[in-house]
């Protein structure tokens, strides 16, 4: 990363940690430039970064200041953690959300990890998918090769350069999206019994994947800024015998976070000493509001310890179902692992997204995601302060488009997900992003769609029926 | 199944078998009808019916013979089985197989599973796929409902009617092919460690699932004609801790037999008595020579413990991995296990299946379909007797589209694979149906193109090498 992003990085994280209050003034041009040894005109791209970001506001000839109508709500608090293994809960709840179908009349869905679809920058993929469907030859309708279509390969491994990963298309496996990739990687891995450290909240589409396949999760305290604890992680790979680190640590789901590169070396550092593997989700990593995109972990492995996993569903649609594996060292495990699980991966989508990919029509199309999400996280901010109960807390996502609240303890979101069926509304209640079901008080919001009335609508119903719950408990 | 059928059924296992030799004179039609105790016209009709499959021909005034040119090679031999649990092996074939390219110019594909796709039936289908493709709404381009589109689980419960089945939706999960339904089925059943009994020769891709995840096989005999043994299987049941029985009754891959309906009963009755599940592989149930298609195990089962498993990867194309589960009692599992796989299933090609059901192209396409490979196999048989060491055994498929042989004991023909690369052609080991890495001395060959002179001469070429081989052995 730039020196001038790291120094925005470092401002922007003080800044939203509420070093600085609304109003203040921020340390001079010249005082940072002595503090980090950094040219002036360095710290003058930082702010111009931070002031693009709503971060900072310049006052002629008076410096920069904190943005006066900037009142954040308070943070997440990091959760108290049992620290030790537990099997997964919490199937029942998944079960709910993911048992909707994909549209129903008049529903109103805040709870699904669904990108917006309909931009028209998606355009060429659809012509490209059209044409390839009505192709009757081998290449679209027979079965693919057991890796995935080489064009994607390559056009994959191009566009994992950009997170500092040099890899060729032979590192890379096609698969039934992220979703199958991080199944495969667990199950190459690890053995039923075996115990997976993870950060928390969690994505529960890997917890429930450890819970079917008999592994125990460790859940690791997690900042809500700059993600999994690594003095926990030290402390848990002392204790216990883990065989597998799964994170999330670019645009976290949920709580949106960008793990700071120096934490992804260090963890990488300690999973080297203690000889673990590191399943790395990287599934919302191009959708960061940065530019150029945070590095991954596995930009930085040397010896093939780091399972990388991604896929196209939350920067293109999820309906393709085509997401990639780089295994490292695991290579044939995770092959074998995707033969038996799906056989192969289905060709047609990938034909199209290949030849999107090849005609340039991916990185405007990522350019504007970024922007409309980035804008969605400042409206979303904004409408959960206004209407939710006072004291909410809220998550700081640096990319994707998920919003984590936090409400007062004892709250209780799969209540308040029942008393909003009647309004047409669905929200994802926090507990299902933990193995042991902790975060009842919190729940996800999704920002994807285009601002639009009807949903600010939906968001003040939702916190209205939160104030009427907290209320009621109260008296 | 009609009387006429049953009676057509019997009498062509004794002409298949040998019991009445080319040329001989059938039983009159009076005899019979005392015999069997039904009418004469249900024997002529069950004669008419063998006129059809070539297995008999009237000659005016003298009744029905086998025909003369009938000149069938030998069956397979039921393989001698350790009867023992085992490890599975061979992912090295596999892997070899599964890493074809679909297309590679040249190179004759005869080992792949694959069906034809030429046919212009399919054609309303691609139409579908394309129009649905280039839909820009969250129908097609979002995540689906965990367990498939409502349409296309009553389109299959429908179709599901023929083979005996009075499901419901609610009864069937829509799978990322039949691999998705086959390692969902295995692992909502089994525990690593587990022993699950085959069928033997049997399909690798539940072989390679049952290495994946840790369990056990017991491979037992099967015969050629009528699937595998009752007697193994209950003196098996006896003695192991089975937790259930995988296998391909109808159409089954490799052999192509049918396994009668008075055996699917007495299995079924062997796996209540001992409580073991069902995992009933019907992928080529449609596919059956004889109409109409024979009932699956699944159609008699009372207490929800057989998981049917299909797909239209073999009716209509493997590129859509579209696939389906009737998991009976064990549909939460199941469930579980999808949604730990690979999330949901891939929207658009569903939403194109259905129409192509609905608007009755499929039945149609069946006809056409069944018609050509059981042309393919007559014409795959003969080339296979003429081009063939002499004494091959050859299998006599009674639906689907391959063709299994049998070379003289100590014949190899993964050399054979290899040295055919030579000759840009390709095909199936037998080793790879075997958890243990028997039938060395088999090959599968598949049959489901267009005839043709190139095919021909690919299948004369395999011939060649095979007497080469065998001879260079010899000496
Ligand atoms: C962190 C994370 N990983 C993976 C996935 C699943 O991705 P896919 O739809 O490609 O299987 C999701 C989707 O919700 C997710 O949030
Ligand atoms: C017996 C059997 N079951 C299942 C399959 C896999 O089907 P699908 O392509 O739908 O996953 C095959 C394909 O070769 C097969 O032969």
């Amino acid at each position: 990363m730039s020196l001038y992003l790291n120094l925005a990085e470092l401002l922007g994280e003080r800044i939203e940690q509420g070093l600085y209050r609304p109003g203040d003034r921020l340390p001079s041009v010249r005082a940072l430039s002595t503090e980090h040894g950094v040219s002036l005109s360095t710290v003058q791209q930082a702010y111009r970064h931070l002031e693009d970001q709503g971060l900072a506001t310049p006052r002629p000839k008076s410096g920069y200041f904190v943005p006066a109508a900037r009142q954040m709500p308070a943070l997440p608090q990091v959760a108290r953690m049992a620290q030790r293994p537990v099997e997964v809960s919490q199937w029942d709840q998944v079960l709910e959300l993911i048992s909707l179908p994909p549209s129903r009349a008049g529903v109103i869905q805040l709870g699904r990890g669904r990108p917006d679809i309909d931009s028209p920058t998606l355009k060429p993929l659809l012509r490209s998918l059209s044409r390839i469907s009505r192709r009757q030859d081998v290449s679209s309708l027979t079965y693919g090769c057991i890796y995935g279509h080489q064009g994607m390969r390559e056009q994959i491994a191009r566009l994992m350069l950009d997170s500092g990963c040099a890899l060729s298309y032979e590192d890379i496996v096609i698969t039934t999206g992220c979703h199958e990739a991080l199944s495969a990687a667990i199950r190459a891995i690890c053995q039923p019994g075996d115990i997976v450290a993870v950060d928390s909240p969690s994505f529960h589409g890997v917890m429930q994947a450890l819970k079917g396949f008999g592994m125990q999760a460790l859940e690791l305290p997690t900042d809500p800024l700059t993600g999994i604890s690594l003095e926990a992680l030290e402390l848990a790979l002392e204790q216990w015998p883990i065989k597998a680190i799964q994170l999330t640590p670019t645009c976290n789901n949920p709580q949106g976070y960008i793990m700071p590169e120096a934490n992804k070396r260090a963890l990488l550092a300690l999973a080297q000493r203690y000889d673990v593997a590191i399943i790395e989700d990287d599934v919302y990593g191009e959708l960061a509001y940065s530019y150029p995109r945070p590095r991954t972990i596995k930009s930085y492995d040397e010896d093939g310890r780091v399972l990388l996993c991604s896929s196209f569903s939350k920067t293109l649609a999820p309906g393709l179902r085509i997401g990639w594996i780089a295994p490292g060292r695991y290579l044939d495990r995770v092959l074998h692992m995707k033969y038996m699980g799906t056989g192969s991966t289905a060709q047609a989508p990938q034909l199209a997204i290949t030849e999107y990919l090849e005609a340039g029509h991916y990185e405007p199309h990522l350019r504007r995601m970024r922007a409309q999400y980035q804008r969605g996280r400042d409206l979303m901010i904004d409408w959960v302060s206004r209407y939710f109960p006072a004291g909410t807390r809220v998550s700081r996502p640096q990319g994707s488009f998920m919003l984590w609240l936090e409400l007062e303890a004892g709250f209780d979101s799969q209540r308040l997900n029942r008393e909003l069926q009647a309004h047409a509304i669905q929200i994802a209640p926090g507990s299902i992003f933990s193995a042991a079901g902790k975060y009842r008080n919190c729940l996800r919001l999704n920002y994807a769609s285009q601002p639009s009335a009807e949903i600010e609508a939906a968001v003040r119903q939702v916190g209205l029926c939160a104030a009427q719950l907290s209320d009621a408990d109260k008296s």
